[in-house]
């Protein structure tokens, strides 16, 4: 196998009980680049041949017991084929090949080329932490807990009471689209005004990542407006409108603001052994190098489970210094409280965004206490402190670990 | 339940041996909508009624067997929670939910409103048979064999010999991107050339869907320059850039072509019995909506399988009067020859695509000879003779024949 050109690597993970997975490998390789290979003459062997995908790897793993056989195949795509783009990528390498039995795209190594077209995170762990001035510990997410039919003076309370607890981040639902009660620019400007609010009283500098939606040839000018009414964040659904649209939003340099990527839709994609692009690849990998911030993702300690091994995978992704792009940050969401806090900082390190929804507003105090306790709980970590002594002098953690207790794995 | 504003539903079906379907219902009603509803004040209660999302009906299929209790459960969203775009109804319906256990979105049923919001297909099944001038048979599609590093005057002269046999319709490669051999514009010329030349010597018209590629924020206008080159058609490859690209698209009134869906990366997200999205939702109806004239998917006869009964609900979707969107052609593809034309017709019905790639150009008297086949084997059904006592009088369908075989069921 020759590579002087420049290649771009996907592997998969096939399901199959009686498959030669060499033979297979090579079909892979071949059917999905040029087409055909034996039967070509030799002069147009020559000329196809910078074409042609090559078989990196086939490992199996033997089984004999049914549907447990699998191998792990690696294929390198020649960049030659296909455009500078993820959707050009992503159907050249799994495309047809989806619809072909059981198999995962488990994971992508493009070419430093292919690569090279993509600016990345225009922030990402670093930037995120200048603009809050936040260096020394994890930051903290709260999320609106109900938007939908609230008036806008509702939305600005809440946004207020979340941010006096001193988070550093405050999202908006997924699920608030474009809508009569709180339309982009008035939310924003409300929002950020609570912002300003708060930040006099807690001296904490606050992102808010407003909700980017709408008709795909209007993204950019939606992001756009927000900025100009003050948002200095966006949350964007990006598998519903594909990797390339977050690729070009954070691309483009009037997008001047980090972007939050949710995870929505992803579940419809990474959980079945079978089928689908594993979970570090899709909400990791590919969230980065398109353009991603910060990664949403489900956490391992709430109901919404992926499992720990993954959630580490993703976070690896997002966070690992042998990609160009600047690291995301990691945020595992989904049933996080203050009593988790510990555990989240010893599984993920000091690179994550402690995101909470009902831990913050489900607080007895309410999410001002709320919020109070999150930091309170990151503060007893940072000092070296038991969650337990802590509290003994912080009533907000004190109450958050009554009510949700402690958890140590 | 008062449904006396606009809702639009979705159904799932949910795997788990122990829940309370009747009560994860209603919490998955609640959650996407409201967030929570039990404990808000009655005054909150009257305003937010409105959002409140229903649970229609609960259908459980209960079983003792390990992994094989289920329950198809439907939900009512109310509109007023979002935007006229696929994208917000997707996020609201099956965002956050998608990752919430083995759950399948398997049906939507948007409300009129909704889907007033969908022009559809500008052309349909009636449109393109009107473009072709054909109303009395299937139509017959062939792919180009190998494109990726082939110069133009190849791919000129392959087109040709394809259009020579009477195809009603050519599509690219869905893996052939912008690249210096073949650039968009030239090969729209070249191609269109060679159809011009077909129609001379065959007397028939026709379509050619070249591939719509390229960044997101760039499709119109590449769309556009197509056009404006000549291009009769778009081939697009839809879920690497989500439905409302597609709808945006297909709303355009200078995007004046027939549009062909790709099925690419399909495989992602309908084979898993567990997750996903199913194939006659996201092959058929959201196709259908976001305005695809024709869409492609696994056929039940190659070795890219789907089973035939949804195959058969892909096509019901496609084509059902029950929608306002025009209906759109069924192009099952993969592993299609001559002799599966009567099965084909059988399982379909007349409005359909004869899809071919290998079946046209590994005829024994190549291309142009296979879709001579292909359209003798059209004839000879529509005329109510056999295969056999057909091939008698045409020498390309009996060559196909003896080579492949007929498939009777
Ligand atoms: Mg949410
Ligand atoms: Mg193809």
């Amino acid at each position: 196998m020759s590579l002087s050109a420049s290649y771009s690597n996907a592997t998969y993970r096939l399901y199959d009980d009686k498959a030669d997975f060499h033979k297979k490998a090579q079909s892979i390789a071949v059917g999905l680049t040029v087409g055909s290979w034996t039967d070509l003459p030799e002069a147009a062997k020559e000329q196809m041949q910078k074409h042609l995908g090559q078989v990196v790897s086939v490992d199996v793993s033997e089984s004999s017991n049914p549907g447990e056989r699998y191998a792990d195949i690696e294929i390198a795509y020649p960049d030659a084929n296909f455009s500078r783009d993820i959707p050009a990528f992503l159907v050249t390498a799994f495309g047809k090949l989806s619809m072909d039995g059981r198999i995962k795209l488990i994971d992508i190594r493009p070419s430093a080329d292919f690569l090279s077209a993509f600016p990345g995170p225009k922030f990402g762990v670093q930037g995120i932490r200048d603009l809050l001035g936040v260096h020394d510990r994890p930051l903290v997410m709260s999320i609106f807990k109900s938007v939908i039919g609230q008036e806008l003076p509702n939305l600005r309370e809440q946004f207020l009471q979340q941010a006096l607890g001193g988070v550093d981040l405050i999202k908006d639902d997924e699920i608030l689209f474009e809508n009569p009660l709180s339309p982009l620019e008035k939310r924003v400007e409300a929002c950020m005004s609570a912002a300003r609010e708060a930040e006099q009283a807690t001296g904490q500098k606050l992102l808010y990542f407003t909700n980017l939606t709408g008709s795909t040839f209007q993204l950019k000018d939606n992001a756009k407006r927000a900025i100009a009414a003050g948002a200095n964040g966006l949350l964007f659904n990006v598998l519903a409108y594909g990797f390339d649209a977050l690729a070009e939003l954070a691309a483009d340099p009037d997008i001047s603001v980090p972007i939050a990527a949710h995870p929505s839709l992803a579940g419809a994609l990474y959980p079945s052994m079978h089928h689908g692009i594993s979970a570090p690849l899709l909400l990791g990998k590919l969230m980065r190098i398109a353009g991603a911030d910060l990664s949403l993702f489900p956490s391992p300690y709430g109901s919404v489970v992926m499992p720990k091994a993954e959630n580490l995978a993703v976070k690896e992704a997002l966070l690992t210094p042998s990609l160009p792009q600047k690291p995301a940050m990691p945020v595992p969401s989904a049933g996080i409280h203050p009593g988790l806090v510990p555990l989240i900082m010893g599984d993920f390190g000091p690179e994550v965004v402690v995101n909470a929804g009902g831990g913050v507003h489900g607080h007895p105090g309410g999410p001002a206490a709320g919020g109070r306790a999150f930091r309170q709980a990151v503060d007893a970590v940072k000092t070296g402190s038991s969650l337990v002594q802590y509290a003994e002098r912080h009533k907000e953690l004190k109450q958050a670990i009554e009510l949700w207790g402690i958890r140590t794995s």
